[in-house]
């Protein structure tokens, strides 16, 4: 490609709507456009990294098995009844009439329809698996859109649905597909992390998220450095303690602690390592009759080290918890405690509670907690002693760098990661909604058991730039640049030497399978270096007539402070070994 | 691919609802797969041959110039508002609201976001010219959809729309898409028409549309078999008889026709040619005051020969009828001809209106028409003497069969075609709504003179079948095929011979870069060849052990009666050379 033939559009400022780094680059390099919240045009120079991303998804899911179809933006909302996400779907499901006035749906994934194609065209237990993938436009109606095409409205999802005669054969798609996303990541040569997550109401450990690594990311990864261990903030696991608690050495100490609220406040006017304060945390559980009025409620009081967070996950696994919880009212904290939020403890309820204490707390000797009295918190507090053993004893918390690793391996780190693919072992949620079932074996039908493998195509770029850029643009793995290489030929209207060599060059490039584009705009010198380093083209080469007289031009990666003086005749095979390293 | 990694889903049956043949034939082969009304899943088949048809036409037109970026599906409705589209787009637009009950729609068609991009992109004339294209999905909300994916609601399309300097550059702009656009249909490997196009309110002749021929088209294409003259029917001129009119030689003779209100039975009744007969047809044009009432209206009387056809399009152009007609009621009509409809004419009218003869009838002499009395014609009627000369002779008829063509190079043909792409010049009429301006030479905005470029990019599978097709099945043209070629080996499991064989042919013809598919799926043999003759690959290898042991298989293309037997060795040479032809 010429210069002259595309479209280059970059911009000195960043608009002032782009909060996120990646925003800002695309913006400023040209590769996106905004035409509404969240929703923007890809420009010719983003939409070339777009389709080396489909393509390099595209190869490996068909490598792996997996048969490409595509299925409409816009939807029945039918299927979408079967299922009841119609109704459940808050408003991100945007939703429209058509003129008949009947229900449709812009989709946001596509679970409701490959499982309606799969009920009528896989009828036997023989033509399984088999694994359907599409490419296509999603739109999600976002409250509040944000950090460009990372969290858009309209975006280019690539989702695979697996179906399979059990789970051990849905098992079997699983690490499938798990293989060929890890092969994908790597060839998008991003820094990423395959993290084992949550998968809620269907169980089994069939899920994990695949991050891309970028301080900025949203999501907390915790991992363990020396193991393979990996897992979201709402998986990973806060072992027991390997230590038992220990003895009693403190009495029980009614201590004031005068608009002292917080365990960090307490710990600091006691003199006290915040893990020797406990906080308390009160829930509360609705029972509901039939018609949706609530008959009794029961309140929870959770107990967590001062320095660690609830995680709200785990929280949602304990028993009597598992269906839903709140925070409790004032009037309900009142009736318990008899104090206000700030000095609750477990020590001398007014009215029992459902004590759960977190795995760390139950191992805890002469603590530190609220006194049920404004302004007043216990030291000395010991289980057994001064208060009864809690009701459970689970892991409701965050963990927190240095806690010991589930497997054992050694400890845990946590890194910032950008989640741009999701594969997640789906069972029988869909296939039973809508009683979808093929003829196993025997003849008799069974329902299909399902996975669902989603990876964000657009998403990619804005985490490939936020894992890489700089202070002069955005720094593209070589597999998803716009342009593998760029030739900036200095003066080639005026200098007939520069234009055969960039010409020549050109050619042999492209004729060695590279990438390549020719900038013959005529830009100075620095406005087109600056150009080039903004949309981060992998490798650089600046012919001149200086240059050419020692016969040599200047190779430059992208990464490197300085270009490479080489001989003309080796430069397009200099770029070439670069670009395969 | 092989068959087993694949997805085949033939049946026996079309669906009911499939009224077309292109329809019936794309369910049977499991190529699309219906969801909605005018909705359909794209499977795995169908996909294929959209990728091809997608990768021919983003290849042509990158090699045309233009650049490829892609504009979202949904579009705010502000842009749409600027252009008054909005509002004056029927149900067809889909439109649809957000959850902060904004305005969007579903995107029938790009201009307003395209020049909306320009407008800020473009800024000078030397960014001039730019052709910006994207192949997305679209919607259009038909009252009726039908023909399967020939008139879909959602559906490809590649548009392209450039933006030019002054009307001769884009001239030229256009030029460059006609020749692009014959590029796209030659390697298609379809038989089409470039057809001349009425451009309407826009003027010029700077519209074509690529009409594929299939005997099932909805639109009649005239054209001249002895020269290029091709033009669509609303645009095909009926030239002026070369021959003057005749002197009268009949009495005029008012003639009992009881019952005869139509051209056709009264010259059965009066055993007369059509052509000596003349309709009227009774027009009205509404003069309206600034709150949009009517307040004088003009009756005009259109005279057309008996065995011709009014051409809208050809009456909107006729001065003091290009702001819209309407046919006259019957209140007007007796008002003015003081008879009811199948009996009025020209001669002896209650009173006067506008009268337009068609070319042919200004020539006539001796003719035939109502005598604005029911159950009479007059006979021998005559210009000049039985009524005044018409206020104005034009070309207002659909031409016919064996009219001279235009160009002077012989006379007028009509076949049927599917109208599948339109290239279009439309000078500045979205630029001016938009203020869509440049800078020109002096520092002054200009604004753009834009062309747009549409192929319906699903559609072309439909109108490909139409075209090419037999009993049993379709016949797709090598290049758009989902598969080039299949291998269909029999009994590949008993025998290791014939497996070997199909595998080795199978790597041979990849390594020659033919599409090929190889049917490992253990099918019985009739039902194999039945779902590739239905599903349409140009090249059939049979392998079986008969053939081998005398050293053959059977190369078939699709529309032969019979298979070539071909040494082994030579069929992978064979299949590569039918399909390069």
């Amino acid at each position: 490609m010429k210069a002259s033939q595309f479209f280059i559009a970059t911009l000195k400022e960043a608009p002032a709507d782009a909060e996120v780094v990646s925003h800002q680059l695309m913006m400023r390099a040209g590769m996106i456009k905004r035409l509404g919240a969240g929703i923007y045009n890809y420009m010719p120079m983003g939409l070339r990294v777009i389709r080396k991303v489909e393509s390099i998804i595209r190869d490996e899911m068909v490598r792996a098995g997996a048969v490409e179809l595509l299925m409409p933006v816009v939807q029945p909302a039918e299927l979408w009844q079967e299922t009841g996400r119609f109704d459940k779907m808050g408003p991100e499901l945007m939703r429209v009439k058509d003129r008949h006035d009947r229900d449709f749906i812009i989709q946001p994934t596509s679970e409701e329809v490959v499982t309606d194609i799969a009920r009528q065209e896989l009828r036997s237990y023989k033509q399984l698996p088999k694994n359907f993938f599409h490419i296509q436009t999603k739109f999600r109606d976002e409250r509040r859109p944000r950090f460009g095409i990372m969290r858009g409205r309209e975006f280019t999802m690539k989702d695979a649905y697996s179906f399979d005669r059990d789970a051990t054969a849905a098992g079997k798609s699983y690490e499938v597909m798990f293989a060929a996303y890890k092969r994908i990541f790597d060839r998008f040569g991003l820094t990423y992390r395959a993290v084992a997550a949550d998968t809620g109401a269907i169980g089994g450990d069939l899920s994990h998220e695949f991050q891309v690594i970028a301080k900025t990311g949203e999501d907390a990864i915790i991992y363990c450095p020396t193991s393979d261990y990996a897992a979201n903030i709402e998986l990973a696991e806060a072992v027991a303690p390997a230590t038992p608690r220990g003895a009693a050495t403190q009495a029980l100490t009614k201590t004031p602690t005068p608009g002292k609220s917080t365990c960090a406040d307490v710990a600091a006017l006691l003199s006290l390592d915040l893990k020797q304060t406990v906080k308390s945390l009160v829930l509360a559980t609705d029972e509901l009759n039939e018609a949706g009025e609530v008959v009794k409620s029961t309140v929870w009081l959770l107990l967590l080290r001062g320095d660690h967070d609830m995680n709200e996950v785990k929280v949602g696994k304990v028993e009597g918890l598992k269906n839903g919880f709140r925070f409790a009212n004032l009037a309900e904290i009142d009736e318990h405690f008899g104090s206000k939020p700030g000095y609750l403890g477990p020590v001398g309820l007014k009215k029992p509670v459902k004590v759960i204490a977190d795995r760390s707390v139950a191992v805890m000797a002469d603590w530190v907690c609220g006194a049920n009295e404004p302004d007043f918190h216990y030291t000395g507090v010991n289980w057994g002693r001064d208060l009864p053993e809690p009701d459970l004893v689970a892991d409701i918390r965050n963990v927190v760098e240095g806690d010991p690793s589930p497997d054992g391996q050694g400890v845990l780190a946590i890194e910032r990661g950008i989640e741009v693919g999701h594969v997640f072992y789906l069972g029988t949620k869909y296939s039973k909604a809508m009683n979808a079932t093929f003829l196993d074996e025997t003849g008799k039908p069974a329902l299909f058991e399902m996975g669902c493998y989603g990876i964000g195509v657009t998403r990619i770029l804005g985490a490939a730039i936020e894992q890489n850029h700089d202070e002069r643009g955005i720094i593209w793995p070589a597999a998803i640049a716009p342009f593998q290489a760029v030739i900036c030929p200095i003066g080639m209207d005026r200098s007939a030497e520069v234009k055969a060599a960039a010409e020549a060059l050109y050619a042999e490039l492209q004729a060695a399978g590279v990438d390549v584009l020719l900038d013959d705009r005529g830009e100075r010198p620095g406005a087109m270096f600056a150009d080039w380093e903004l949309i981060g083209v992998p490798q650089r080469v600046v012919i001149s007539d200086r240059g050419l007289k020692a016969g040599t031009v200047e190779v430059q990666g992208r990464r490197e402070a300085a270009a490479t003086p080489t001989p003309v005749a080796e430069a397009a095979a200099l770029v070439k070994a670069r670009l395969s390293a």
